[in-house]
């Protein structure tokens, strides 16, 4: 396999990849003319988010057997239990939300939706059905703050968004997204078959959509 | 415990319950003057819905080693996949929705997300988490249509709608409905604690915002 | 694929499908000579098998989307429970089993290992590692009954096991398992590759040494 | 809740308990007169184990949305992977074990039943069926540890497994055992009933005979 799985399933979405990773939230974040309100919403249930996505992770190591991609899941859940969740409420109390009001929040749909199609994909499918369905989060999020970070358009001074922008353009986070695509590759060496392509396509176009929800939950409140 | 346990989940949130049972939606389906347009687009959806629907009795089944259980989980998939969806088939037609237009849909992500909210309920947790997910539609369709059929502003009468109406005002799908307000008694017997009943409460009320959010799809033709 | 799945996964552990479909206790079995006791005591545990089948695939019908291998998975269930059980109860009372005293009886750890570990082969996998798993036993029962029919040494008069020889030589019982066969390699189609072959074969490999266990505790009587 | 529920779990199967608790491995460990291929056969498949536990806790991880349950079954899976794991190999090379040895072991038939066992209890229910599943070998391990060491038959000096003995008698592990009993205890808090109570005794005392099935593979050589 020559070309990358992770582009081939953008390649077989393209608008509705570009409606999410282009969406309205993530141009009013980049000029900084992003509503407070809207940036607190999406703050608070990507807390919420954050807590499904470990689970996630959780269960990826569940659905193997090979220690390294045991430990690569494992390590996944930790960073986002005790460093992601960590920076997190740090970022939150700047915007004045405490730890305690966003375990409180109640799930906007928009939370629900994603994040437990991500983990129901895991359950009836295998890891790669698993992976699939995380990657547009993932990866999107590393070529969203790429994108924004070398768009000229993107103010980064006096924009209260920018140490968001400057961390998924950051290159911790980069490396976290190509991980993420290397190990699609792997998975897909192991399991991947022309059959099961247009269903994975299926899937990530779904997430796709599903995550560019959550960018239009924050723009319009919506709980 | 004397209250039924449906009772008590539906008084925990009583608005978002009128919200899903009275929704503009099942008003307009009431006096026939929905679009036409609106009952294709949520029928078609609600074809997929249902093989969702079959998954969870499905897994239902799974669940539990008690015979009468399994017995009558596995009655509930049959009953979906061989005799509502060929009704639900036959009714499409009439309304000119062919059952390969409907497999080849694509979901739209209010089916997406109360399905997968439902699966990933009983999955995570045990049959009584599941069941009580999915009673807000097995019950609530049971509601609406004993509602619609004595409330005297439902127009039966040259209501190109009337004949569903009838289908859920109807004994037998009363009988469904009132089965699964028994069934969710017995579960509680067996697995309710005073410790659980808000976390079920927070299940219901979601699967019931999410029911309403799939007749809002209906109404405003989102995919 | 010109060589069927089946036959691939038989050929690869031969000596542990050896020791499954010849052990000690099916030869007892064709001779008539299988002490009543360890019969009796294999039919019980047979009951609680059967129920534990029954669950595996409805594990299959909610893993998948596809109406028509839902429609077999669950056909498979309902074909368990509602008639191959009641055979089965029926058959018992000829050996003076009642159902009642089934049910109650203490699950042996055969029954336990072998059910088990298809169900979670299932649930940490997808549909291919759970068929895959079910195989050893649903196709062994066809070919061991097969065998048995056409072997010379086999008593078939004034055997008290010739019912049961009868019933998986016969058409009905044969067709289940050749069904069992030509699904493997439709699943094959869709989701086998090279690098699964390995950890299916042990899947497999692993499914058969625990049917012979399951022979081997009816012979002494293991708990 | 008074009594706590490990203890009620023991008290409801004491002969089997006793049977794997002070099985003959074990006595023989105590007083050193082991056989060394005993010894080196339960390793190698301990090690095996040990990566199925892993995914147990992983699942548990999975199956909460509470972050300090999250927290907890993860800093478990870690521990597992990252620490015992890594002592364990330590261990085998004294042995005579290398870790490619034993990741190339065919698992024993002992090693599937009980962890496989173990993980369908936490997919078929809820996360105390998970736990009770478990505790036999946590906190059985610290009893049996504890037990030793202040058993005045045991021989410390000149055992070979003495290091054995100390490291499941020492502070270290007894802490993680009591961590263990007070989890069951808390997760009974939130959701056992006395309905459950017999099916959860069902579940202790299958898991604590497959436990001592595994220490009789240790002494026979089962494979």
């Amino acid at each position: 396999m020559t070309a990358r799985l992770f582009d081939q399933l953008k390649a077989s979405c393209k608008d509705d990849w570009e409606a999410y990773t282009k969406h309205e939230f993530v141009r009013q974040l980049a000029t900084g003319t992003l509503p407070k309100k809207s940036f607190q919403h999406y703050l608070g249930q990507d807390y919420l988010f954050l807590i499904h996505f470990a689970r996630a992770y959780a269960l990826a190591a569940y659905k193997t057997t090979d220690l390294k991609e045991m430990r690569a899941a494992v390590a996944s859940v930790d960073g986002i239990l005790n460093t992601e969740m960590a920076l997190h409420v740090e970022f939150c109390q700047s915007w004045n939300l405490g730890e305690a009001d966003m375990a409180d929040l109640p799930e906007a749909k928009a939370t629900t939706a994603y994040t437990r199609f991500v983990l129901e994909c895991g359950l009836a499918g295998d890891s790669l059905d698993l992976y699939v369905a995380l990657s547009p989060c993932v990866v999107g999020y590393g070529e969203i703050g790429a994108n924004l970070h070398k768009d000229p358009m993107t103010v980064l001074q006096s924009n209260p968004y920018a140490s968001w922008i400057e961390m998924y353009a950051g290159d911790e986070y980069q490396s976290v997204a190509n991980d993420a695509i290397a190990q699609l590759d792997r998975l897909a060496e192991q399991r991947l078959t022309p059959a099961r392509l247009t269903f994975l396509e299926q899937t990530f176009r779904q997430a796709t959509r599903l995550e560019a929800d959550f960018w239009q939950m924050g723009l319009t409140l919506a709980t």
